[in-house]
C-alpha cells in the first residue's frame, strides 16, 4: 500500500456501520414527481425508473447527475494460491495490474466508454495472506487496515464508484466468505473461477470446506454465531478487505456503487451480514457465470442489472453497467414533460 | 409518406427472402483468433464475446465497428385504436413523433448518449389502417408500399440499426399477428400496453380474437396454412410492415439489427414465420414488460440482452442496447494481446 492509512480496529470499523446515512428522502420525493410528469406511461421505462430514484436519493440531490462515474480496482494475493485453485499463477495479479496501468485490459476499454475515471489500488502484492486453509489469512491489524485503505480510495466529487477487483485465486477466497457466512456446503459456493479444470476444481472446494473448519472458532462470536468481520479477516484477502472499506466510505460520501461480480459482491456481503442496510446505496451491475454468484445475489437480495455471462472481474460488469445508469439520468433530466411537449394524457 | 415508393408484391418481397445473404464467416473467424488471444481468460466476457462475433459476422468486417449507430423509429395509426383498446388516444402518435422531433422523447435522450443518429419516419398517420376487427388492415398495394418504404429507409453506412415505432393500439396489432402466427389464445398475447384498466384489456382480447378470426380465409394458404404477410397486411399496421421491410433491407445491407419490443419483434417475427433465417442478423435489445414479448421471443428464439421492464416502445429499449455494442466492440478492439501486454497464460 503505497501510503500507510492509520491503524484502525474493527470495533471502530464496526461503530461506523452504526451510523450510515439513510437515503435523501427529499431528493427521492423530488424525482418522483418529476418522473410522473414526463411523456411516457407511468412506469413505462421499467428499471430506468428506479435508477434514477435510486441515484438521487443516495446522491443525495435531485436530479442526479452521472458525469463523473469512477471505476476503482482493487488488487491483492492469496496464499491459497499455492494450494492450485486457479487456473493461472499468481504473478498474473501483477501482471494485470501493469495490463490496467498500460491500458490494455477489458475495464480500460469498459471505462474509458464510459468516460469513467479509472483508478488501481495494489495492496502489498508482493506479502500475500497467509493460506487460509492453514489459519486466518490476516491479522486483525492488516485486515482493519486494509478497510481503512479501501476507505481512503473514496474521494468526493464522483457521481459513482464501480467497484471491481483483481486478485487470482480471489474467487476460492469469496467462495470460502460466502460458505462461512451464509452456510450451505463448500461446492455451492465454488465454480471455476478463471477456468480452472476438474481436479483444480476438487481442490477448491477442498481448501474453502478445510479453511472455514480450520477457522471456526476464530470466527465465532461468545453468542456462537459468525462474525463477519472475523470471516474476512480469517478467508478474505487484502483487496476484498479495501472493498468493504471502499463501499462502507461510499455510503458516507454519499456516492452510489455499482458492485461488480462474485468476489466484489463476497467482499460487500461481509458488510451485509453485519447489517443488511449496510448495502442499501449498492446495486450488482450484473450475474456473473461464477457458480456461486447467483446464490449470493439471493443471499444479499440484490437483483442484477445484466445478465450477461461475464466472469472475468476487473471491475469490468461494473463499469459496463454505468452506461445503464447514465441512460437512466439522460431520461429522467432530458425527456419532456406532457405539458412541455403538449402531449395528451391517459383518456386524452 | 413523404416519398411514395414505388408499388411492390408480395410475390417481390417474397424474392428478397429466398435470396438473403449468409454471415460472413471470414469476419467471423477474424474475430474468433482475436479474441482467444486478449488478455482474459476465454469466454470470459460471455455475452460481450458473442456480440463482437455476431457484429463482425453480419456487419463483414473485421474488426468490426460501432461509431455510426443508426436509431429509426416508425410511426402508424390503427383502425383499431377505436375499439377502446388503448389508455391513450389516437392523436398521441402524432404528437409524440412532434415530441421525437422536438428532442423531448426518451428516445432522444438515449439515441444521443449512443451518440446515434435519430431518424422519425411517419406513416400516413392521417390515414390509420381499417379496423382488423371488420376485415383486413390493409390492401396488399398499401402494405406492400409500406415494406419498400421500411426498406428505402436503410441507407449504407451505419454500423447497426436501432429500429422502433410508435403507433397507439400498435401493441393489439402486434398481439393479433402473434396469435396468428404462432397460435395460442389472445389472452397469451394481450397485455396492458401503455396501461389500459381491466376493461379495456377485455376489449383489447376481445379484438385481438375477433381479427384473427374474422380475417382467417384471407391469411390461409392454399395448403391451409397462415401466410405471414397475409397475416402483416390482415392485422398489421403500416409502420410494422415499415419495419419489417427495413429488417429486410438491412440484412442486404449488410447492417445488423437491434430489435425494441413486442410490437417491434412482432413485426420482425412475420419474417421469421416465412423463413427462420430471416432474422440471423437481428438481435432483441430487451424483453419487454408487456405481457405477450417473452413468449413472442420464446417463438423467435431470441434470447434479450436486457431485461428492464421498459414497455414505451419508439426504439428505446434498441437505442439503450447500442451501449451494450459499443462495449463489445470497444474490449475486441482496444483490449491488450496476452503477447502485447506480458501477461502469463493458463498454467503459467
Amino acid at each position: 500500500m503505497a501510503d500507510d492509512p492509520p491503524a484502525a480496529t474493527f470495533d471502530e470499523i464496526r461503530g461506523l456501520l452504526a451510523e450510515l446515512p439513510g437515503p435523501d428522502l427529499a431528493a427521492a420525493s423530488a424525482t418522483a414527481t418529476r418522473e410522473a410528469q414526463l411523456t411516457k406511461p407511468p412506469g413505462s421505462l421499467g428499471r430506468l425508473e428506479e435508477l434514477s430514484l435510486w441515484l438521487a436519493q443516495w446522491q443525495g440531490r435531485h436530479p442526479p447527475r452521472m458525469e463523473h462515474p469512477r471505476v476503482a480496482v482493487f488488487a491483492g494475493n492469496h496464499g491459497v494460491a499455492g494450494r492450485g485453485v486457479s487456473a493461472y499463477p499468481a504473478e498474473v495479479t501483477q501482471q494485470m495490474v501493469q495490463n490496467f496501468i498500460a491500458g490494455g485490459a477489458a475495464v480500460n476499454q469498459l471505462a474509458a466508454l464510459a468516460e469513467a475515471d479509472l483508478r488501481v489500488y495494489e495492496l502489498a502484492l508482493e506479502q500475500p495472506t497467509a493460506d487460509f486453509t492453514q489459519g486466518p489469512a490476516m491479522t486483525e491489524e492488516d485486515c482493519a487496515r486494509a478497510i481503512a485503505y479501501g476507505m481512503m480510495a473514496v474521494e468526493t466529487g464522483f457521481d459513482v464508484m464501480a467497484l471491481g477487483e483483481m486478485g487470482i485465486a480471489n474467487t476460492t477466497s469469496a467462495a470460502a466468505i460466502c460458505l462461512a457466512l451464509f452456510g450451505g456446503s463448500a461446492a455451492d459456493w465454488v465454480g471455476r473461477g478463471t477456468g480452472v479444470d476438474d481436479a483444480g476444481l476438487e481442490r477448491k472446494r477442498a481448501a474453502v470446506g478445510r479453511g472455514v473448519k480450520m477457522n471456526a472458532v476464530a470466527m465465532s462470536t461468545s453468542a456462537g454465531r459468525r462474525d463477519p468481520f472475523e470471516v474476512l479477516r480469517c478467508l478474505g484477502g487484502l483487496e476484498l478487505a479495501a472493498l468493504a472499506g471502499a463501499v462502507l466510505a461510499a455510503r458516507v460520501a454519499r456516492t452510489p456503487v455499482l458492485l461488480d461480480g462474485f468476489a466484489c459482491c463476497a467482499a460487500a456481503a461481509v458488510l451485509f451480514a453485519a447489517d443488511p442496510r449496510a448495502l442499501d446505496h449498492c446495486l450488482v451491475s450484473h450475474r456473473s457465470a461464477e457458480a456461486g454468484h447467483g446464490r449470493l445475489l439471493e443471499a444479499i437480495d440484490k437483483p442484477p442489472l445484466l445478465d450477461f455471462g461475464l466472469r472475468l472481474g476487473e471491475g469490468s460488469g461494473a463499469a459496463l453497467a454505468v452506461q445503464l445508469l447514465k441512460a437512466a439520468v439522460a431520461c429522467h433530466a432530458g425527456m419532456a414533460t406532457f405539458a412541455e411537449a403538449g402531449v395528451s394524457g391517459p383518456g386524452g
